[in-house]
């Protein structure tokens, strides 16, 4: 199912004809015409891993390096490629875990399934599969959680690597509450992370996050041994959960009744900042999101995580209040989450939407599951956006993959309907191929 | 991708063998073991469109009539059909409409695709895509709205009878509020219902529905109308909807002072009673609850619409309180809901559970979408399980349908795990086959 190597990728010139959207600004803050791009009949061409031009057909074709046949996909939407910006890799196998809201389903189920992660061999075969399901659904970047073991984050960045994808990831740090099996400590957390930065950061397209699972399974000395490292190795991202469940935010006060609340916690450590990434928020209050804001630390909205735990409702109206906006980026929260589809996201995440009576439109999402995660991990520059010198990750949507998406396509007006109803009705079929740094890693007629 | 004929069906002699699940009670009101009977190698003989033998293999393979090779699905699920109770075939074209909630919803996007069905071809040729995609998801019943053309209701009947398909459905009646060519008027929206009642009430397997739109689009003289051609006709049912959106509830108040509230105008008109459907019913209150349980009106919960409407949380564990239980079904309420999967609705449905703290399991979500169903609609005698006697809808699921629910599936430990897993990560890919009255009317593989 999965094809290309770094080699044949970087040596790869491609062009690809289709329907174009790509995102110079972000639609929340600024109009529809300064933020989103369309181009009906539009040419893509990428040499070398990275886009070298983009825009429409008849006005690029002159620029078709010779030899080159562009891959036509009529009536298709060409997109950057989707960017999870939240999800456990390991808790793949333990999606639709029956019946419980947050800590009871971490007791019940993932400290259980993690503990496996101590076998490096299914840590590989875990990742393999999850690296072909992501590129199966369109996403060409994710921010993953591995597991305690410094082995389960080789695992994945070695097939991330196999695969060319840009991928951020890191051992997850616990030194309490959870199963001894699953503890590090201080030390040894800040010892494995510091190797495995040394390792994988920067490595091919690779990139590490310091990756504390949540303030209640680590102790002061543990957050603060990852403020250090953080501020030890500039360009690494920080990755955890924040104000996901009222019962955690307790659990928190009580823990950490020193602090003024729950994000004060990782504020306190220096865990905020360009490059941290905070799970959920959902419960964040506005003084919080001030803060997350003038910090530049991103929130990962999650709404089918939410829904399926009964987190509560994430206000992403408040969230990219223009007088204070947040950087966020939708995650699915794989195994909270229920699917891999950054198009079932943008659903959901309307869905949620609707319920704080905020109409969340086509743009606006497209934008939050590519531009907008590129933001939440200060990678704007890089991914993303369809733009000349931005690597090229994108994704070929096919508006005919079923009977009833066809039915309803075949009678949008304009791209903004084309997009809403390809999220909303979208799965992985919705994705007909995927291309990874300009070659194609998945095909779904292959 | 249809098969099947009236003559061909009931001449069948059809056995299946698989995993099969089936209630003989109401899993809300019983324990799990007194409602729910689960064959791990399981055979269903049908004969003439009936189910004559269910059971254990080992125990039952004697009966199978000569010259009959059971088919196998070795590893399958094999479940009574689902029944969706509430739908809007004429919707079918306007699924994922953006941005708004109920009544704009309704004049922006409903009443302008509704117009189209005064085209008799047009009505046909939804009403017959609507079927396939239906059989495509494993739904064996609808109960559905048409528009207010009687035309529109003769081309679901149409389609229905061509595929011997347990259809109930009905014309809608609006006699205000709606733009002038959506209305009918008492006089007429009487006579041309009591029409087709006659032309397809009891003929094969369709049911007609008496289908006031909702309180705000009838006159009190067409729901005075409404009522007592449903005196008129024992049999028939009553499908309309009820207290989706708490602006609807306040209009329904201004236009109905003299009511006690919203289903009070129904109560009034001699609309409550076996056979009654409310869809939604997200905001009754609990005395109104208490006189649906009395008079054995029923509600169709609708997650998915009510999420995407921002309508509001259904409270399930309400509605089937013991000391006062609802009869409830599940809904997919198209155009409004985004699917048309019975599964997608379960998960739906567990998640709104979820948020109003409330674990729906799996042998509950079935329930609610086969004999829950059936029993909503009247019907427990006759559809919605797999006893003998019953009529042989059923649909068969496959936990390998994709490669991440092959993966999870792997793994599971019972069959509440199997189910569960179905409905959260299934669609209708997961529908490897649908037969109705004994007969293949639906094959993915085909």
């Amino acid at each position: 199912m999965t094809t290309g190597s770094p080699q044949t990728a970087t040596a790869t010139t491609t062009a690809v004809r289709g329907t174009l959207v790509r995102y110079r600004n972000d639609p929340f803050l600024t109009s529809r015409e300064d933020a989103f791009v369309h181009e009906p009949d539009g040419l893509l061409i990428c040499e070398n891993g990275r886009i070298t031009a983009a825009g429409d057909y008849t006005a690029l074709r002159d620029r078709i390096p010779p030899g080159v046949t562009p891959v036509h996909y009529p009536g298709h939407v060409i997109s950057a490629g989707f960017i999870d910006t939240h999800i456990h890799y390991v808790q793949t196998g333990i999606i639709a875990a029956f019946g419980s809201q947050l800590i009871d389903w971490l007791n019940h189920y993932t400290f259980v399934e993690e503990q496996r992660f101590a076998d490096g061999a299914y840590a590989r075969r875990v990742a393999s599969a999850f690296c072909d399901e992501l590129l199966r659904n369109g996403t060409t970047t994710a921010l993953t959680f591995a597991a305690v073991h410094p082995d389960s984050a080789d695992a994945l960045f070695e097939e991330a690597s196999r695969r060319d994808m840009r991928m951020v990831g890191g051992k997850v740090l616990m030194d309490r509450n959870a199963p001894d099996a699953l503890l590090d400590t201080a030390q040894s957390g800040y010892e494995d992370s510091r190797k495995l930065i040394e390792r994988w950061h920067g490595k091919g397209r690779n990139l590490y996050a310091i990756t504390p699972r949540f303030a209640p399974t680590s102790t002061p000395e543990q957050l603060e041994a990852a403020g250090q490292l953080w501020k030890e190795n500039p360009g690494t991202l920080v990755h955890t959960h924040v104000s996901e469940n009222t019962g955690e935010i307790s659990w928190v006060r009580s823990l950490f009744p020193e602090r003024r609340g729950y994000l004060d916690v990782y504020d306190h450590y220096g865990l905020l900042g360009d490059g941290a990434v905070l799970a959920h928020g959902v419960h964040l209050t506005g003084r919080e999101r001030d803060r997350c804001a003038e910090t530049g630390t991103a929130v990962s909205h999650c709404p089918t995580s939410n829904l399926f735990l009964g987190s509560g409702l994430f206000h992403v109206h408040d969230a990219k209040d223009p007088r204070h906006p947040m950087k966020v980026g939708l995650g699915t929260d794989i195994g909270a989450g229920t699917s891999f589809s950054l198009l079932s996201t943008m659903n959901e995440a309307y869905k949620v939407a609707e319920l704080t009576n905020y109409p969340l439109d086509s743009v606006k999402a497209f934008y939050l599951a590519t531009r907008g995660g590129a933001e939440a991990l200060g990678l704007e520059d890089t991914i993303g956006s369809l733009e000349p010198g931005q690597e090229a990750d994108f994704v070929i949507l096919d508006p005919e993959a079923t009977p009833l998406l066809a039915q309803r396509t075949a009678r949008v007006e304009d791209i903004e309907e084309l997009l809403f109803v390809l999220a909303v009705m979208g799965d992985d079929r919705t994705v007909r191929a995927t291309y990874v740094a300009g070659a194609l890693a998945h095909d779904r007629e292959a």
